[in-house]
C-alpha cells in the first residue's frame, strides 16, 4: 500500500471505524479533502493517439457484457478479435459460437485466474477490452497500458480514489487511451441532449439529474449469472456503487473535465431492507450465502448531490434493489429550457408545459446529432441496450482508426468511478461534503469540450447487416 | 433576542459570516446540533379540542390566497366569516365582493399595519386564518393563540428554528390548535398514495421525494401581485425556502413526528443566474428595485436530502426560477411498489413497469380514501387548485366541530418549516449535515398516525352548489 492511498484512507477514515458521530448526537468530522495530487505529466484530453487502420483486440472478461461485446464487434470492419479471455472454460465456449461464421480467429483463454495478462503480454494487439468483474477493472487496465494497449473498460473502472490516480497517472505516461465503456454516453436521447446543450437551446444550465434506478434484486443473488457471487459482495459497501450510467451523460452535458469541474458532494443512504434479509434467508439452504451471515449491505437507496466550479448541481441516485421501473432519470435544467428522459418517453419543454409528440419530434429532427444520422439506424438493427452499445463500439474504433481523441477519457473515467468512494465516505461521515478530486489538475479550465460531431473521422464502415 | 435564538444564531453561524470555508479548500465546520429544546409541557399531536358547532373566522391577509380561501368558505355550513383584515384597502374590496350575496357580514380591518391584533383581540372568534407574507405569520400566529384563538396559518409557518420552537411552546401552553395550511396534503394522488401505503400497498417505504418545481419568476419581480415585494425580499435567503408542498404529503406518508422522525439533511445550491440580473435590469428604470443592487439572491436550484431515524430517506427540492413545467414529484419508493406523481399523470407501479391506464382506475378505485369518496366531487367544483384547497378547509372546519385532532399539527407546521432555515445552514457550510430538531421531544415514538379516515367526524355539510 504506498503513502498516497494511506493517506487517502487516513482521511476518509476508511481504514478506520467508529468516527462517524460523536457521543453528543453530531458528527464531529468536517468534510475532508483528498490529498494533493501529483501534477499532471501530460495532458491526454484532446489526445489522439496514432492511428490504427485495423484495430487489433483483446477481450477479458465474456460474462453478460463481454459476451456481447464480441456479438457486436462482428459487425465492424477493420477489426480482427485477436484473443479472448474467461477464466470459466464455459464461457469460451459462448465466445466461440459468437465468433463462428466469420472471419475472426482468436486465440482462447481460461482456466487461470490470471490468464488474461498473457493476453496483455501479446504484441500483436491494440486495445484491451474489459468485460470483468468490478475488482479487475483498475488491475487489468494498468497492466494493459504499462504493456502498450489501450484500454476500454467496463464501468466502474475503479472503486477507490487510489485506483482512480493510478490510472491517471498510467495512461499520462504511457500516452495510452483509457476509456471506460460507459454506453448510456451513446443513447439516443442522451446524444439529442447533448447536441441541444451545445447549440444553447437550454441556456444556462442550472441543474442536472442522473440515476442507476434498476431492479435487479434477484439477480444479484443469482450464482448463474454472477461469478462468485462477486457483485452480492460489492454491495457490502455503502454508497453509490455503479454511479456513471447516469453520471456520463449529464457530466457531458456540463462539460465537466473541459470547462467546468466537481466542487464537493454530499451523499445519503437510507438503510438496508432487503439485502441482509435475502442473503439470511438463502444462507438457511445454500452454503455459498453462509459468507454473508451478520454483514451489512449497501442502503438501499442513495441520493448525492455535487456541487461544480461554475456553481451547477448535479442529482444522482442509486437503487438496485427496491421494486422500481427503471430509470436513469437523465434531466437537463437550464434557464430557458428543460429536458427529462425518465419516467420514459423522454420530453423536453421551454416553459410550463412539457412538448407536444409532434413538437418533439421537430425538435429532435433540427437537433440530431450526426452520428445518429450516419449510425442510428444500424445500430438499432445490430442492438446491445437499443443500440447505444454499438453506436459506443463503432465510435470507439473510429476515433482509434483516425487517430482522434476519444469522447471519454482517463480523466472522465477516473472522476465519474470516484462517486463511488467519495459517497462511502459521506455517506459514512454522516453526509457531511467531501472535495471532489480535479483528476486533470486544473486543465479543465481549457480542456475542450467532447465533440461527437463527426466533424474528422467518421470513416468506420458496417457490414452489411 | 432570546438566548435560544442567541444560541441557534451561534450554532448555525448564520449572525456571522465567513466561515464557510478554510484557505486549505475544505470546510472545517462539523455538522451542526440545535441546542437542546425545553420539555414538552403537553402533546398536542392527537389532541381534539372542545368542539365548536358553528366556527367563526377572522382572516388576516385576502391577497393572492386569502381571497381564494374566503371565496370557499362561503360554501360552507356552520362556518361565520367574523372579521377580514388586510392592510391594503383595495384588497377590503376584492373581500367585499367575494362575500356579497352570502350571509356573511363581517367586521373589516384595514389601514395600519397592525390592524390584525384588533381581529385577534375579539371575543367572537374561534380560528384566525393567516395568509399574509411570510414575515408576518410567525408573529399572527404566536399572538393569536395567546388571545385563545384556533390558528390556520399559510406555508411556511415559520423562517428560524428559534421561531418554530416559539410556535410549539405557546401551542402546547395554550392549548390551541396551530395548523399550516398546507394544501397539498389534500391533493388526490397525494391522500391516495398516503391511504395506499396505511394499507401496506407499498411494502416497507424506503425513500420518498418532493419538491416545488414552479417557473413564478415573473411574479417575483410583479409589485402588483407582491406587495412591497415581499417574495423577491425573502429570496435573498439562499436553501429551500418553499419545502412543505412537497414535504408534507411525504412527510404523511412516512409517519414523520408519530412514528419516525427526521434525523439529519444536507442541502446544495447552485448559484443565482437568474435573480440577481433580471433585478438589475428593473434598477435601471424602477426605483423600486434599486434596494437590490449589489445584493445575491437564492441559489437557482436547491436539493436537501433527509435521513429518518427509522433510516429513510427524504429528496426535496426547490426551484421557482428556471423555466420548467410544474413539479411536486411526489414520489413513494418501497420494497414492494412504487408511486410517483410527476411529470403528470401520476403512476404506480408493482414491478418493472408503471400499470396501464385501466389497472391504475381499479387500483384507484380500491385505494380511494372515505374524504374523496364524501367530498371530493364537491370539492372538485368549487375548485381551488382543484379541489384540493376546499377539502382542506372541509377538513379543518370538520375537525373543530367535531373536536378531532388535526392532520396537521404544530409539530408538523414546525418541522416541515423548519427545513427552510437548516438547509440555509447547510448550504452557507458546504453542504455539511445538520441535525433536524425533534420538535415532538421524544413524542414522535408514540403518536399515532394521521388518520383521515372519517371514522369520526364528517359531519359538516357543503352548502348547495
Amino acid at each position: 500500500m504506498n503513502q498516497q492511498r494511506r493517506d487517502f484512507l487516513k482521511i476518509t477514515g476508511l481504514a478506520g471505524a467508529g468516527l462517524t458521530t460523536g457521543h453528543l448526537g453530531y458528527s464531529r468530522t468536517p468534510s475532508a479533502r483528498i490529498p494533493h495530487p501529483p501534477k499532471q505529466t501530460f495532458n491526454m484530453c484532446g489526445f489522439g493517439a496514432p492511428k490504427i487502420d485495423t484495430v487489433r483486440v483483446g477481450y477479458l472478461g465474456i460474462g453478460n457484457r463481454g459476451a456481447g461485446a464480441l456479438k457486436r464487434i462482428v459487425h465492424l470492419e477493420n477489426v480482427t478479435v485477436q484473443a479472448v479471455c474467461d477464466v470459466r472454460p464455459e464461457r469460451i465456449d459462448e465466445a466461440k459460437k459468437a465468433l463462428e461464421k466469420t472471419a475472426h480467429q482468436p486465440a482462447y483463454y481460461s482456466g487461470k485466474p490470471d490468464a488474461w495478462k498473457a493476453v496483455c503480454d501479446r504484441p500483436d494487439i491494440d486495445l484491451i477490452y474489459i468485460c470483468t468483474p468490478w475488482n479487475l477493472h483498475t488491475p487489468m487496465a494498468l497492466y494493459a497500458m504499462e504493456q502498450g494497449k489501450h484500454v476500454a473498460c467496463e464501468i466502474p473502472i475503479a472503486t477507490t480514489v487510489d485506483d482512480c490516480w493510478k490510472l491517471v497517472e498510467t495512461s499520462e505516461r504511457t500516452r495510452k487511451h483509457c476509456m471506460m465503456l460507459e454506453n448510456c454516453c451513446y443513447d439516443f436521447f442522451e446524444l439529442l441532449t447533448l447536441n441541444m446543450a451545445r447549440q444553447g437551446f437550454f441556456g444556462e444550465l442550472v441543474h442536472v439529474e442522473g440515476a442507476y434506478i434498476h431492479d435487479i434484486f434477484d439477480s444479484l443473488f443469482d450464482k448463474s449469472k454472477r461469478y462468485d457471487l462477486w457483485r452480492l459482495k460489492e454491495n457490502q459497501r455503502n454508497g453509490n456503487l455503479y454511479p456513471t450510467h447516469g453520471l456520463g451523460p449529464i457530466a457531458q452535458v456540463l462539460d465537466i473535465n473541459r470547462g467546468d469541474q466537481m466542487d464537493y458532494l454530499v451523499s445519503m443512504s437510507g438503510n438496508d431492507f432487503m439485502l441482509a434479509k435475502k442473503a439470511g434467508e438463502l444462507a438457511k439452504t445454500d452454503d455459498d450465502f453462509r459468507q454473508f451471515n451478520g454483514k451489512s449491505f449497501r442502503g438501499n437507496m442513495n441520493t448525492t448531490t455535487i456541487r461544480t466550479k461554475k456553481g451547477r448541481t448535479i442529482m444522482l441516485q442509486h437503487d438496485v434493489s427496491s421494486q422500481r421501473p427503471y430509470s436513469r432519470i437523465h434531466l437537463v435544467s437550464g434557464t430557458k429550457a428543460t429536458a427529462q428522459k425518465y419516467p420514459l418517453p423522454g420530453r423536453i419543454s421551454k416553459g410550463h408545459d412539457w412538448m407536444t409528440e409532434q413538437e418533439y419530434k421537430a425538435l429532435e429532427q433540427h437537433y440530431q446529432p450526426e452520428i445518429v444520422k450516419r449510425v442510428g439506424e444500424l445500430a438499432k438493427q445490430v442492438g446491445g441496450h437499443g443500440g447505444m452499445d454499438f453506436l459506443m463500439d463503432w465510435r470507439l474504433i473510429d476515433c482509434l482508426r483516425n487517430g482522434l481523441p476519444l469522447d471519454q477519457d482517463v480523466y472522465d473515467a477516473a472522476l465519474w468511478s470516484s462517486i463511488g468512494p467519495l459517497s462511502e465516505w459521506s455517506v459514512a461521515h454522516r453526509s457531511n461534503s467531501i472535495d471532489v478530486p480535479d483528476f486533470t489538475n486544473g486543465s479543465w479550465k481549457t480542456n475542450k469540450p467532447v465533440d461527437i460531431s463527426l466533424a474528422t473521422g467518421g470513416t468506420t464502415r458496417v457490414k452489411n447487416l
